[in-house]
């Protein structure tokens, strides 16, 4: 099974490809979706939606896994990040594949046992867990690669969390 | 100028498009995008996405005039709204049109003459400002062609409003 995982955001989109087969993951890929600050927003929107589209295309996983937005208080950046998220689902749909999405608490709990880890927990567990040399950067790609996980680990149980 | 003028939301996509010259309108098309509850949200997306994208495509306007999103009680609602609302701003960076956005009380002083016009007052002077024999239905196309009418009375002025 492969396995897309995608930290939303506007500045940076993290992004992480995982096989994941008897138990074991591959890490095929990991990387970021960056746009500029001072850019035109809608130009923001089809750089983030290109980016994450290409990526679909090219791995063509079974499944993309997102973290659920809630918002806080900081609601004109909230907005942003939704608008991001809008086209990264889009993107997935035209590109024919299921999206998953997952609580940062589901996150946490998958990779380190723990719904309350702190994230540098989180952090540390995921690279043990793809078995990678350094925590991969930036910190939206290491989410993303822990969003991935918590898909693998939970697609197989029969709480699958499926999209509203 | 054609203007597009666009109300987002998840359920009902409302859409209006106006000619504007010599401060006269004309009314070419208007209606409502809609999608069916219960509908994977990432499918809901799609059809958003390549309704209004049809309609940017059919009538090439030289602006698309979006209201500006805010947050409020219901933030649940807010996400997929803000969602939907960046798949449309994805339609007419792709389509090349450039985007505007207003404020509700832009809208409301542009349209009546008062920014803190009430909604049926506001739908009233849309129809009659376009020479509509009724108020177009639903409410979200009515708010669309206001929307598209702000922007066509904002837009001779200096005070442009351009998208973050």
């Amino acid at each position: 099974m492969i396995v897309v995982g995608i930290d939303p955001g506007y500045a940076i989109v993290g992004y992480g490809v995982l096989e994941y087969a008897g138990l074991r993951y591959r890490t095929l890929e990991h990387g970021a979706v960056t746009t500029k600050a001072g850019t035109d927003f809608p130009r923001r929107l089809s750089a983030i939606f290109n980016g994450t589209r290409a990526v679909l295309a090219h791995w063509k996983p079974d499944a993309v896994a997102v973290e659920k937005l809630y918002f806080t208080n900081n609601k004109t950046t909230g907005i942003g990040v939704a608008e991001a998220r809008g086209v990264i689902l889009l993107a997935a749909e035209l590109e024919g594949i299921p999206v998953f999405e997952y609580t940062p608490m589901q996150v946490k709990l998958a990779v380190t046992g723990y719904g309350k880890a702190l994230k540098p927990q989180v952090m540390e567990m995921t690279r043990r867990l793809l078995n990678l040399k350094e925590i991969p950067r930036p910190d939206d790609t290491a989410d993303a690669l822990a969003i991935a996980i918590c898909h693998c680990h939970t697609a197989g149980s029969p709480y699958r969390s499926l999209l509203r």
